[in-house]
């Protein structure tokens, strides 16, 4: 009998539910569910409705064997017991326990398998590795930045996530660029996650335009009365100083982080995703000039030993990386222990 | 047959050499060998004289079976190849095969077993991980940040060492505090090294005596006629202001380097050993502000998973550390494939 897991990426504000067979490229689902995410109604409510979804398109693959399902969360994922600490996109769901609450609600609606959580830039990162860029470059190890409203990250070793002693393992969004910088919802000055997310872009944004010395970012806030990230890159492509000289902002605080990560984990593959890698032309330039300054181990390896270079590229999957993330986690073959 | 390793701690002044029974604790060697480490004489003379070595602590065990010989280095060491590239304490070694030349020595030598050979801040790191504060705190995985000339550092997972793709991991002493801070050898800037080494102390210290507004110092090089960590030690002793400062100077730079390292890697272990890591009484309070300031997995894991805090702890071990480390890695059981 065939068999297929089911992938759920559980977002603040879509919910999407997929079945998958393993073996698949991206995207070829053999079925899918995309719901809102109603946060208001509370973690057992929705945890209700994502079993009775995973009942529904187990019920139209009745001669298939279901393997396990996965589930990607925002995270703080305490891990291995499942639980949430204190996310800031999901009020009320601060030490909620997942894991079993969410085992529980199947059981409930008469599915029987095993259950896997992580954080959704962990899953993300593994389908990368899996079937992205980690794939195309023949390496099963990475280092994954997305640059999304925040800064996610996630590593995965040998073709498992690393999850860290406590399930919080890749959380360099809050790697310190510069110490003295701009404050962090997570309590630091100065994180990568204030310089190289859509917020930051938009923030770094609004405030050139306030300042008067940015004609180009102030005219479009008043013709359009935004002035997000997607308007930023657009100037940019218009070649828009100011717009130009945000973006070499980003390139240099993820250049600077880049350089850390690199000293630090030493492997051949680091991959930046999320919506705002979209402007990668306005970006890579400075953050690999700041890496090649930066990070002696980048610089030696890649004049020397020319055969394995570190190789820093945009993610190659879209956005449902998350949702087959989640399914290959269900696979079981990519969950190891975390290290204590 | 009871059976041991031999350890060897290859610096840029001494050359230790050491036979282990497995399962000793530390420094119960079985025999020793301390020699000055010949650089002038070229790579090929020392390796040779360490296999000459080596074969005499083995006719010195007639009745015991030798079952690997383990090679501490500084690197950068490039992994599996073994060899070393660039090394600033070790001029005319760059391009090494450390590794095959020095089978080959103990092939002519007559001894023949498995070698295997790391950086010295890795075997030192897996030393403490096994037989120091590791142990103590019952976890087999830790990073460690040594404070001496430089700041070396290194990553241990589930009792191995974590090599890298490149064999060149575990070169956190050169993440970026201050972006524009002091130069540092590698050619970046406001390394930790320059900060947190006791080079870096020396620096600090020469510069504040310079200024005429450190009193205390002034009037220490002006009696010594030098000013180096362990004067600056003795000064904070005394309750010297500036020489206080200096350690408060070192604390913040490591809190803001464990900040990023607790939240890349979620470990339940730093360890900070080297010799200026005696003055952990004047530098650790600064330390531990900073990263609790900085790291929300520090935070959230110790006010909440109280069971399994996170621990930063000065080394347990002594010098004799590399060459315990060294003694241990020739056991093979801590050796893991690179990552790639």
């Amino acid at each position: 009998m065939d068999s297929y897991t089911i992938g759920i990426d559980l977002g603040g504000t879509n919910l999407r539910i997929a079945a998958y067979a393993p073996g698949a490229s991206n995207q070829q689902f053999l079925a899918r569910v995309d719901l809102p995410t109603r946060v208001g109604a509370g973690p057992a409510s929705v945890v209700k409705e994502m079993a009775e979804a995973i009942r529904g398109l187990a019920e139209g693959l009745p001669r298939m064997e279901l393997r396990g399902v996965g589930l990607g969360t925002p995270g703080p994922l305490e891990l291995p017991a499942g639980i949430l600490h204190g996310l800031p996109n999901l009020p009320g769901w601060d030490r909620f326990e997942l894991r079993r609450e969410f085992e529980c609600a199947l059981a409930g609606a008469g599915v029987r398998c095993p259950v896997h959580v992580e954080s959704d830039a962990n899953v993300a990162a593994l389908a990368e590795c899996v079937l992205g860029a980690g794939s195309a470059l023949g390496v099963d190890s990475l280092c994954m930045l997305t640059l999304g409203t925040g800064v996610g990250n996630a590593i995965i070793l040998g073709g498992a996530i690393f999850s860290g002693a406590h399930g919080m393992a890749g959380e360099a969004g809050h790697l310190t660029i510069w110490p003295d910088g701009v404050a962090c919802n997570c309590g630091n000055t100065g994180c990568l996650e204030v310089y190289a997310s859509a917020t930051a872009v938009r923030r770094m944004a609004e405030g050139a335009a306030d300042s008067g010395v940015a004609p180009g970012l102030k005219a479009w806030r008043e013709s359009t009365g935004a002035l997000d990230a997607q308007a930023v890159f657009q100037l940019a492509r218009q070649g828009d100083r100011d717009a130009l000289g945000i973006f070499t902002t980003v390139g240099i605080a993820l250049g600077i982080a880049l350089a850390g990560l690199v000293n630090t984990l030493d492997l051949r593959l680091y991959v930046v995703g999320g919506g705002l890698a979209g402007a990668w032309e306005f970006f890579s330039p400075a953050m690999l000039r700041e890496l090649n300054t930066r990070s002696y181990v980048y610089r030696l390896v890649n004049e020397r030993l020319t055969d394995r270079r570190i190789a820093i590229v945009p993610a190659v999957l879209g956005p449902d990386s998350g949702l087959l993330g989640a399914a290959l986690l269900a696979l079981g073959a990519q969950s190891r222990e975390p290290e204590i």
